[in-house]
């Protein structure tokens, strides 16, 4: 493993979409910061003579060892990515990390075995806008490859100024809106798919290990809650009058944190948008979703339609209309099988050693899963933050991490 | 009273700042649509052959018989006049109001005693940013005008998109920030200042008339909240180890809304920003803005003390960080003395008649009257809204006002 190389790579992602003052990464998909991050990922593929190729849904593929360049149904392929995208005010290594890892995987293996094809093709993939941060449509590439995301009512989903999904993917170039789908032969070539990511919590910092594999994935939804009320006067507007839907929504933050803590799930409202947003005026409208995790799927059901059924009482006692819908909805996952066990008593065997780890996050292996042979690694973060630019692995771990990853690969595609 | 002129300068105001799909106008200060407005005003005042001139503070006068031009320490003017800007989301009404009839005025009484000079001199003014719109400064240019608003805090305020007050005014090339302040001269020339204003609420539809005179404006004050967690990840950051000022910023919500139901008070939150507002993130920070009136300006500090020290507790106990600054504060005012009587019986004299009524709202005919004498003139609203597009006033109610102001300018700067 080359750590030179490693660490330019690393370096020259986390100088796209960097915000001013330590406010962390913003690289959301389709606009300028992501073309130049998908620029970056094109540019290392070519430096390691792999070939790019960008799929129906606007995943970025590099491939070492593609049969035919045009064929996009290789077979028994081993692939390994995550994504370029980041939340807003996010941090370096979600995403990044298993990139930068996967393509330092592939430099090694060329070393260990020389340039020409390995016996399974093997490629990087970036999954387009994991993070969902834009548009709300977290693991929209793996999704919409999968067929878990239908694209006809995603095009007129629209960012915070009112771009329409469709409008932003005409503007990229790169991908056709009314080509998204899924793509089956794509999928069904894909013989193993491992992600490497930064641990999202402090897991491994009490294990005190560098680096674990993944055993499951919490399922997960998003609900957006629209609340309309009445915009007035913030002075000359009696109390009694108003349909004030800020209240409502304050309703609805702390009733999701109660419930939330009551019931053992995992709920949060961090993004709420309020609507003409002036302090003189009662507010119209606020937007707001709600995201929901829990280690069972009836557990988030029943989570939601009881806050649900609270927030609409809240709500007709204000005079507030109340919309409310499914966002995304990703079942759980167990990490399990011959994969997971030939990874775990690889890494016995090669002395890196690793724990086992949960987690309530969503990862593009999460949504692979259901298709294909996925495992997940992920490498000690020692703050335990996430989506933050507090985030961080040490360049040992990180290592550890690529070396462990380069081990599985080749396991797995010179066998 | 020509309805048709009325009609057209009213439209023509109300054609800048319009926003697509009824959600109303929005002029901030400073910005091109507020350029656009006071383009008109000095089209219209051009029209009428006023000279206008623009003061230190970014207020714009329309001058009919100002004895000197160079002159600002006119003596003896009789002044009318509203602003331009409006809220985000505002209404038509609201500030065009006062302008269109302050120059219907002039128009009509230079058809009833010909164009030459009149005893006083008459105005119609805009004052600047009167909403605080942008920079959360209501009633900026009638505040710095007479000296209650320091310019040396307020330059370095802040807009949404982290434009500064300062930068604002010089790319307006009309105000010169390092000239902003007090302008006793002008203050003292000013014999009496007469504001009409759209009614925000329903007082006159229940009075079954069209056209009050202001008696009291309530005090009012505006607190900005600002609290500070710390962003993680939704899914992979348990609820205990959090610091979500979003739960925080709820609390503060319902707590205001409850306690002011139970202290007589008008309370509102209707501007709130979370960042980074993700959903798939525990937000880092939410920004607020606490408005606060009541009939008695102790109501509102004892409301406020308790609301504040309640939002400390809460913000401890989730390791929330709290900031909260006073950004502005209006005494009350009586609308009394020898100016108001007058009003009330030239009014009842002429046969308009006029009601009595309160206002909550605050107008920079607040701001004035703690120097010159001050009144205010309110036109029913059929809808009683303010600070959104459905506020409203009929044609014939606006011409009932234009009337009563003409008189009333009539017979003050006439006798």
């Amino acid at each position: 493993m080359k750590r030179d190389l490693f660490v330019r790579w690393f370096d020259d992602l986390a100088a796209i979409g960097r915000l001013p003052e330590g406010a962390g990464w913003r690289r959301f998909a389709w606009t300028p910061e992501d073309r130049k991050a998908r620029l970056w990922f094109r540019r290392v593929a070519d430096l390691l003579e792999l070939e790019v190729d960008c799929d129906a849904n606007g995943n970025l593929w590099a491939w070492w060892g593609r049969a035919c360049p045009e064929d996009t149904a290789t077979a028994g392929a081993v692939v390994t990515g995550s994504h370029l995208d980041t939340v807003a005010g996010g941090g370096a290594y979600d995403g990044a990390l298993g990139l930068v890892s996967g393509f330092a995987a592939v430099d090694e293996l060329r070393r260990r075995h020389g340039s020409s094809a390995p016996p399974h093709p093997v490629a990087v993939v970036a999954f387009a806008d994991e993070e969902g941060g834009r548009f709300n449509l977290p693991c929209f590439g793996s999704r919409l490859m999968t067929g878990a995301l239908d694209p006809v009512g995603a095009l007129d989903r629209k960012d915070a100024d009112g771009v329409t999904l469709r409008e932003a993917l005409e503007r990229s170039r790169e991908v056709d809106p009314t080509r998204l789908g899924p793509e089956r032969d794509r999928l069904t070539g894909i013989d193993a798919f491992v992600e490497l990511h930064v641990e999202q919590g402090r897991g491994l910092v009490d294990l005190n290990r560098p680096l674990a594999v993944g055993t499951v994935m919490w399922p997960h939804a998003r609900w957006r809650l629209t609340l309309t009320g009445e915009a007035n006067h913030a002075g000359t507007t009696r109390l009694r009058d108003r349909s004030d839907p800020v209240v409502v929504a304050a309703y609805a933050t702390l009733a999701a944190r109660t419930r939330a803590e009551r019931e053992g799930v995992i709920a949060t409202i961090g993004q709420l948008t309020v609507e003409p947003n002036s302090a003189n005026s009662v507010a119209a409208r606020v937007t707001t979703v709600l995201d929901a995790r829990a280690p069972g799927g009836e557990a988030i059901e029943r989570f939601v339609d009881g806050w649900a059924s609270f927030v609409r009482d809240r709500a007709a006692d204000h005079g507030v209309d109340v919309e409310l819908a499914c966002d995304a909805r990703t079942a759980g996952v167990e990490f399990s099988g011959k994969l997971h066990d030939r990874i775990v008593s690889l890494l016995q065997g090669t002395g890196s050693g690793a724990s086992s780890l949960a987690t309530a996050a969503g990862h593009d292996a999460g949504v692979l899963a259901h298709h294909v042979p996925s495992a997940m690694l992920f490498v000690r973060n020692p703050t335990g933050a996430s989506h933050t630019p507090s985030e961080t692995a040490s360049e040992e771990d990180c290592l550890v991490g690529a070396d462990a990853l380069t081990d599985i690969i080749e396991d797995l595609a010179f066998s």
